[in-house]
């Protein structure tokens, strides 16, 4: 087949180094310049970027959003901020289902767990991570060596400047750069729709165009007590975009794999995802069917479940294009192309083993995979009891040690987001903890075998329910003080506490160390290997390129587009008449039911604003809630969702159906004056302060 | 393991033999007339016996019912009766979710595909078909004797009766019995209740308890354009059962392992359960999320989701009590035992052997059963298209054969039925078959590997959905007409039809009959070895025993009994306050929602009719439509379903909480008159005539 490919791909050699017109995810620090300036005509002068970057909020939970007032307003999607509404809600108040405002400050409602990050600045310090990694260094020393010189870079700019600070590896190594981010913690509800609205139509739309969602969820943060008033936030566009207008993204595309190998992506295709959407699907069967035995049941399960179900199309998406012969005979022609170019350059010689390192790499983690998933990934334990008595077990066992020798996520300066995570007063359901673990456990039994010995000692001589029930009733970490008191405590008082779940988080955690030890030793193999190619694809490339997403500050570019589906052409703007003619052809049921406050003010609203768009920018997950923005830095929208076509984006973009979706910025005014009638938070959105 | 349970099984001597009370699915030409009398005083006569036996229908595409009125009315449950329901509905009339009733007999609606079996007579033939098997034969040159000798025996039997004959396996190859059956397919529809009342609760509820389901449907059996005169029907019983009476229950349990062995067991547990309940749950995902697009989709997924959820239900408890220690350690236990005392018996060795030679099957099995089942089990294959392509290809090769040489589905004697299945004309939705035709194809590819021969060649150099577009717009075999000519003509015909789907067929029919002989093979060593020691354990146990279920007239016996759950007592017996209450309980949300006429006409039902109860009769999947009967042999329910705790009934029966759950003969009387305002019909029931 490669050999076909090869004298096929001299035909190719542009599309090589070709970045596609629009695509990409861009280093603030590296803007696409030439490219604005050719495509669009758009000068991106330090000041713009400055001002965006430093209007651009990370949800550390996993999503984006901006500042859009001088009064610490932050807007990202209903989605990124549902963990924060559940956690909120309870038997008698749901916030998730009614949606929520705060008339007045003092009704603005503290978020537990929230953090959010500004990126304050940015640092190459590629010579120092490469002076402190050994040369011909085993992949475990390796990793050591490097995960050493990361905490210590990170910990000496903590010290230094208070800042939260990531060492990020970008270009699959190529180069480290030191990120520092302003952290908050005190995280204010400002207003939310009913999830109805903000996620109108449900899975069946998910991933769908045209839509017609209201996917938003307005924040407010405080320092000391206070609002804050940063020094860059994003002036409202009232007006919006229209067909054709360029538009940018800005925000933290969480992970693709541009830069696979084929050799990385047939692991995915034959091992990775299949693996995980069969868990995926087994695990949206066992929570639909318990959601549906009783309101409170699903009000229970339903982030998990949404959370279940977005990943399982998305995995079922990004799994179609990698069993689409069109898409891996391109990467195969490509990659075949790459290293007829290496052949002929002195320097390709260590690029072209990396091929091979990384094939061999593969086979060895798929030897373990399922074992590495089922232990160390904890799938076969899924419940957050097992989460928190594993992570006392490891912090006893880690704590003591130096910073830089022990697993990441007891690192110092990770420290106040363990103890945030850890010390969470968020409601955990015992019920559902039973359920999850017991079906985990069954699974836990059929992938590794009944008569498995970890499997034998992990179920006691009990059936997995049986096992389940006994373990998760048994514990006590489920109460904060408890893990306070074994946090503190250290080893020693974890030991003495003889929880059962604590101990059977230590019954596999030599074993599951071991898995991970062996996993991250071959993905050092790998991160080396990819740092060998990507230097060499540097060389070929120079810096026409841009990184892999690595959910940190990305900038992305195109324009408001419709596309061709199926013979018909789907335009780029939706509106609000769309939102009522929808739920009237599903008869207002289930997902296509609008909430009550929708229909009531129905004859207050004008049908013709625009609801939501897509434009042709290059995002992918952790995107979400990040802001669209116009020439003038302006707020026009919201990202909340690609179409179906935009699935495989995590290893290819496609620019003829893949389309970024956007609330539109005149649909938020609308709603919240005409819909919720609050029109003071939509003064201050539109005048930028209150 | 087994060393230590040897010394403990002396302990367990007795239970070995012992069948425990209320166990069993009794063969009506060996019912269990000892422990009738002794545990409920009840002397069962042969004309009871004929009677019953008469009176019992079952349906051949796979439930039971019973004829309940002189002029030809049977009754079996809405959930037996849905396919032909939803053959009837088209996207204006939808008899699922609206129901139906005939005033008239102009009115009552000719089903499709619809096979009545009334049971006329049965015969012992084994020893003319052990005369006809070589002994020591290898497994396949068995099987091709045994599978002849049937055909020769059907074919007399058919040819001198008219009657449909079957032989039928029982006791693991201990015996073998020719069945003769009345074959009807002139069957009409006369009522059903809304889906949503059949089926109320759905699947949150289904194999629950309590219950408050009307799982009916009633039939009129029509023969040469008039309604049939059954000799024997069941007289309908007004008042119906009370706690504590005694019932049977007659019907054609599909199918138990109650007789397998721990190799077989283990077979299950880790190999083809988990295999099934991924493929079960990867479809259930599937079409929830197809039909949550459309009510139109919602309606064509409709009886595939619920066979789909059905028995995913099932498996996942059948695979949880064969996960649980508890179960598995008494097989082992009595297993052991058994052969404690074939150690002791001249007759005992080839009953050991047997063990061993079944465990050596179950592993060649093993090393084929994911090939198997996605080719020739055409899991990868998911279509109505692909199943009548394969039936036409597959025609064109065996009809030429005799009779005895041919694959059993195309043997002269199921010709008929082979035909109605080929040349039905019910609905085939391109859509639908695209969305899992391309599922399956993607599960195919994971399975087998993207490079594998087999699937390069299916996928023909596209991805598999667009192959399934492809192929499913390419074929001609959804029109009738098209399906007659090719049966019609032959190999030659099919051959140069080229369509698409056909050739596909042909493409895998090599590799997949291999396997399947290969399958077969090992399968006729497993009979010949359960044959072994089914003979060495009637040696041991005497007539004391009933054969596993094969989908053939059985009678089951037991009482109405409560039981207890977590601590509490669950009462035998809802009532239709219960149902009303449950509704109210979830605010008459799907699936709890009462049909319209059941909220209307709430004022006029007596709220203490009992509406179902359970009772400890050994059922399974199959006997759902069986009736329940009294001592009278008068009709008092029906059954429809079993509780959560009688889903490993398959391999063993358990008296404490395993229940069967029936519809009160005094509820459809009640529904009928004052919900559905049917007098006609209630009359013609209570009756016995119109």
């Amino acid at each position: 087949m490669r050999i076909t490919l090869v004298s096929v791909a001299a035909l190719l050699l542009a599309s090589v180094a070709a970045v596609r017109a629009d695509e990409g995810m861009w280093l603030f620090s590296a803007p696409p310049r030439e490219k604005l300036e050719a495509s669009y005509g758009f000068k991106a002068d330090d000041a713009w970027l400055n001002h965006v970057m430093r209007a651009s909020v990370r949800f550390d939970s996993g999503g984006s959003g901006s500042f859009v007032s001088g009064d610490g307003l932050v807007i990202t999607n209903h989605h990124v901020g549902l963990d924060a509404l559940q956690k909120m809600s309870d038997s008698r108040k749901n916030f998730v289902r009614d949606g929520f405002y705060a008339a007045t400050s003092a009704d603005e409602a503290k978020c537990l767990d929230l953090e959010l990050n500004v990126l304050e600045s940015t640092e190459d310090v590629t010579a120092r991570v490469n002076a402190a990694v050994p040369a011909g260094a085993a992949g475990d020393e390796s990793a050591k060596a490097r995960r050493k010189v990361f905490a210590e870079i990170e910990k000496e700019s903590h010290d230094k400047t208070g800042l939260r600070s990531d060492v990020i590896t970008l270009y699959q190594g190529g180069a480290y750069h030191l990120y520092r981010y302003k952290r908050y913690t005190d995280i204010r509800l400002v207003f939310a729709p009913e999830q109805q609205a903000a996620f109108f139509g449900g899975d069946p739309d998910n991933f769908e165009y045209p839509r017609y969602d209201l996917d938003i969820c307005i924040f407010r943060v405080y320092e000391n007590g206070q609002a804050v008033h940063p020094d860059h936030f994003l002036k409202w566009s009232v007006g919006g975009v229209h067909d054709g207008d360029m538009v940018f993204v800005s925000g933290n595309p969480g992970r693709t794999e541009r830069l696979f190998t084929v050799a990385q992506l047939e692991y995915l295709r034959d091992t990775a995802l299949p693996f995980t959407l069969e868990s995926l699907k087994r695990r949206d069967v066992l929570l639909s069917s318990w959601s549906a035995r009783s309101d409170e049941n699903e009000r229970r399960a339903k982030r998990t479940l949404f959370s279940i179900r977005n990943s399982r199309k998305l995995f079922d998406g990004l799994l179609s294009g990698l069993q689409n012969p069109e898409l891996m005979d391109g990467k195969e022609a490509a990659e075949a192309s790459l290293r007829d170019q290496l052949i002929l350059r002195p320097d390709g010689k260590d690029a072209l083993a990396a091929y091979r390192a990384i094939a061999s790499a593969e086979k060895t983690i798929g030897r373990i995979y399922r074992r590495l998933r089922m232990l160390e990934g904890a799938r076969g334990f899924t419940s957050d009891s097992f989460g928190i008595a594993r992570m006392l077990l490891r912090a006893g066992d880690e704590r003591p040690k130096p910073n830089g020798e022990r697993l990441p996520e007891f690192s110092d300066p990770r420290r106040d987001t363990l103890e945030l995570d850890l010390f969470s007063e968020k409601p955990i359901y015992e019920d559902m903890e039973i359920l999850t673990l017991g079906d985990s456990l069954t699974e836990l039994t059929e992938q590794l075998g009944y008569d498995d010995p970890t499997v034998q000692a992990v179920l006691d001589g009990k059936s997995p329910r049986a096992r389940a029930a006994e373990l998760v009733r048994g514990t006590k970490v489920r109460d904060v003080a408890v893990r306070r008191r074994l946090y503190e405590g250290g080893a020693a008082a974890v030991a003495a506490a003889q929880d059962p779940m604590i101990e059977v988080a230590r019954s596999i955690d030599a074993e599951s160390r071991s898995l991970r030890k062996t996993f991250e030793a071959q993905d050092e193999i790998q991160q080396q290997a990819q740092a060998a190619i990507g230097k060499a694809r540097f060389a070929v490339l120079g810096t026409s390129t841009y990184p892999d997403a690595t959910f940190t500050l990305r900038l992305a570019y195109g324009a408001v587009k419709g596309y061709e589906e199926n013979g018909a052409r789907v335009e780029p703007l939706t509106n609000m008449a769309g939102l009522y003619q929808r739920s009237d052809d599903h008869k207002d049921r289930v997902p296509f039911d609008l909430p009550q406050r929708w229909v009531d003010r129905k004859g207050a609203v004008d049908m013709a604003t625009p609801m939501d768009f897509v434009s042709t920018c290059d995002i992918i997950g952790g995107n979400s809630g990040s802001p669209t923005i116009d020439r003038k830095g302006e707020f026009v929208g919201i990202i909340f969702d690609g179409d179906i076509q935009s699935l495989s984006s995590d290893v290819a973009y496609d620019e003829v159906q893949s389309r970024a979706v956007s609330v539109h910025s005149a649909a938020i005014i609308e709603a919240l004056r005409k819909v919720y009638g609050v029109n003071a938070l939509a003064d201050e959105l539109v005048n930028g302060h209150r």
